[in-house]
């Protein structure tokens, strides 16, 4: 059951002009899915990305780096295939994803290199690519500005709901629209950025501009989700802006006019990934790890981690149990190697569980309780030891997490 | 339920000269459970021990490191208390792991700094130190030479079989014992040492090689396996040579003699600690991962970790589903930037599923999954970049491991 997450409102998904949407079934894995999404751009868009450190990095991953190497500002169409991820398939992969490209490319009178192709599904199995190219003419027939939530739909996996987010700013006097979605629902720990998310905007900006903002909304946004602490061979993460919005272009992201944008890009990211978690495999809750007091931001990321990812402290949350023990067992083993646990203070929400290392003397087991019984809670560590701080969105580890994993092929 | 792991049979437990155990029921956290082990040493016994990383390490790793400083060749006795964990209980942690040492040396007409004090259990609970002195006079009267398959059983939390060990060997022409006992089933990812481990031996050894033997052993045996990733804060292993064989000293750990007690006390270590992951909670499967072809131990270790912690991994074993792909995608995300995809060949037992990156043409699904089926299974990566080899023992992610963790305090 996802936390405190809904299916998005198709209306409430703002058109990015320049950008239309179409959606197919075309029997990749399973009958019957929406498994293909065709995302066309017009002419002048730009396009930036941001991928899998995963060094087992899927083919249509390297095929994406390649064409964003020399195309990012001519890219003008996206390809999506669900239900087989292309990664660890070595150089038959890589030539499946071309063809993929070649054949899109083919239907729309473009150059395969204006073709960025993604993936998510099992790892090492062929990719069915004459399936996808049946497929192509119905996704291409069925192309729209406001195909957004059915689009989300198309890219799901174990997802239980489409995730989609939209924001509208007023930009030199024009309405500029921020829209995107994502999926992922396990082998989460983007490393770089999530599973696929995919954020357009009709802001006019200079195309230089576009990898700068779309590294620094996910390092703001899907950089610090986790789920199991899996990093997925896919992940990628796309910021389109088709320049379409009319006002003057944007020259800095310092700019009054460029904040407005990042603004409107990092919520929509940010909702985007936390949506994510909310979804992820078998949640039950939704868990904020603050980290303060650290010397960097690195070491207070480290810590927050070691937490969200240890199977103790999910369980724990799962079991609405304030073992919170198991939360100071973690933050010791971050590897922090001069970590003095005579300074570290443990909150959970409002209720201060620890400190100086121990036990605080007013803390009561039954206040511990009511917070961990919530769907979502902060857990907040103060290290004591400088001024950084770092937060990461987790959720638990319960029973349909492994149900989920033991049968995903089946 | 253990994987091909059996009670240990107190007959093949052989004793150890100037070793005597004692057990009792003290009431600690539940009523009617071993909780209390003592264990004596008789005068003459040196001790050297290894411990947890963790920098919220327990009251009672920080009195044992200290006590062993100053007292490593006068140790007499050796407190575990089961129950309750005396971590993350500050300064009155300390002063109540001193108090348990005070009242045992009283009872024996030693110093404190002769006591070793051992706890494992719950984590930031206050350790109720009035019942263990009030369950001390039990234990002491209790004791035994061959009680150590019981002294098993009074260390043990979530473990459900005891875990001993024992090997006979001659060394200069007198049979020396090594005999050891272990515990520890979930927070496992020991980093010096495991939960609990205590090996002793009568060899008549140079005290100074004691240190070097019980690293040694610890990084051939209980720094090689993971259950959940988490490491404790209460890790200890400790090794006693008691000197009573009758043997000339052994001068060097490289001698006939010296490798002759290294071979059995490893073989003992590892028993130990395979038992631990063979009794890992909620395990169903034992599995060594194996990662050959790195450029040094580490990376090997490293990318040997990355596989035994991927919760993905974990599941797929426990439904016994060959989604091996994951597999590939843990090597990926390991850390090592460098690593090159398309060399990787990927090994279950005899089965070769992947080879430069990709699946490999001969393989079928449904040798993966016989395989997959089996209780014991060897997961063999070859990084094909070096010659060092590493090997890591961990156990599968079950609904159990779920279960146990969400109930574990109730």
């Amino acid at each position: 059951m996802p936390v405190n997450l809904t299916a998005p409102d198709p209306a409430q998904l703002a058109p990015v002009a320049g950008v239309t949407l179409g959606i197919a079934e075309a029997g990749i894995r399973k009958a019957n899915r929406k498994d293909l999404v065709v995302v066309s751009l017009d002419e002048g868009a730009a396009v930036a990305g941001v991928f899998t450190t995963n060094r087992f990095c899927a083919a249509p991953v390297q095929i994406c780096r390649q064409h964003l190497a020399t195309h990012a500002g001519s890219v003008r169409a996206i390809l999506v295939n669900t239900g087989n991820a292309n990664a660890g398939t070595g150089a038959d992969g890589l030539a499946r994803a071309r063809r993929s490209c070649e054949a899109l490319a083919a239907q729309l009178g473009i150059q395969p290199e204006q073709v960025l192709p993604f993936s998510t599904g099992v790892i090492m199995e062929t990719l069915p690519v004459d399936r996808i190219e049946a497929g192509l003419p119905a996704a291409l027939a069925n192309r729209s500005p406001s195909n957004w939530a059915r689009a989300a739909e198309g890219i799901m996996t174990t997802d239980t709901l489409p995730k989609a987010a939209s924001r509208t700013v007023a930009i030199g006097g024009r309405e500029v629209h921020v829209t995107g979605i994502s999926k992922g629902a396990g082998m989460i720990k983007p490393n770089m950025a999530t599973m696929l998310g995919f954020v357009a905007t009709d802001a006019v900006i200079d195309p230089a501009l576009l990898q700068p903002l779309v590294k620094a909304a996910a390092d703001a946004s899907f950089n610090r989700i986790t789920i199991d602490g899996d990093t997925s061979t896919n992940d990628s993460f796309v910021l389109i802006a088709t320049g379409k919005a009319g006002h003057a272009p944007i020259q800095s992201l310092t700019s009054p006019e460029g904040l407005a944008l990042q603004q409107a890009v990092f919520e929509v990211s940010r909702q985007l990934a936390q949506a994510i978690v909310r979804d992820g495999e078998g949640a039950t809750k939704f868990i904020a790890v603050q980290v303060d007091g650290g010397r960097n931001e690195d070491e207070c990321r480290q810590v927050a981690y070691a937490i969200a990812h240890s199977p103790l402290v999910k369980t724990a949350f799962f079991a609405s149990d304030p073992n919170l023990g198991r939360i100071l067992a973690a933050v010791g083993y971050a590897g922090i190697a001069d970590l003095d646990q005579g300074l570290i203070d443990l909150f959970l929400d409002d209720v201060h569980v620890a400190r100086e290392g121990g036990r605080h003397p007013a803390y009561r087991e039954e206040d511990g309780q009511r917070v961990m019984k919530q769907s979502e809670i902060t857990v907040r560590v103060d290290l004591h030891r400088g001024p950084a701080t770092s937060t990461v969105w987790t959720c638990d580890l319960s029973h349909d997490y492994v149900s989920i994993n033991a049968d995903y092929r089946s």
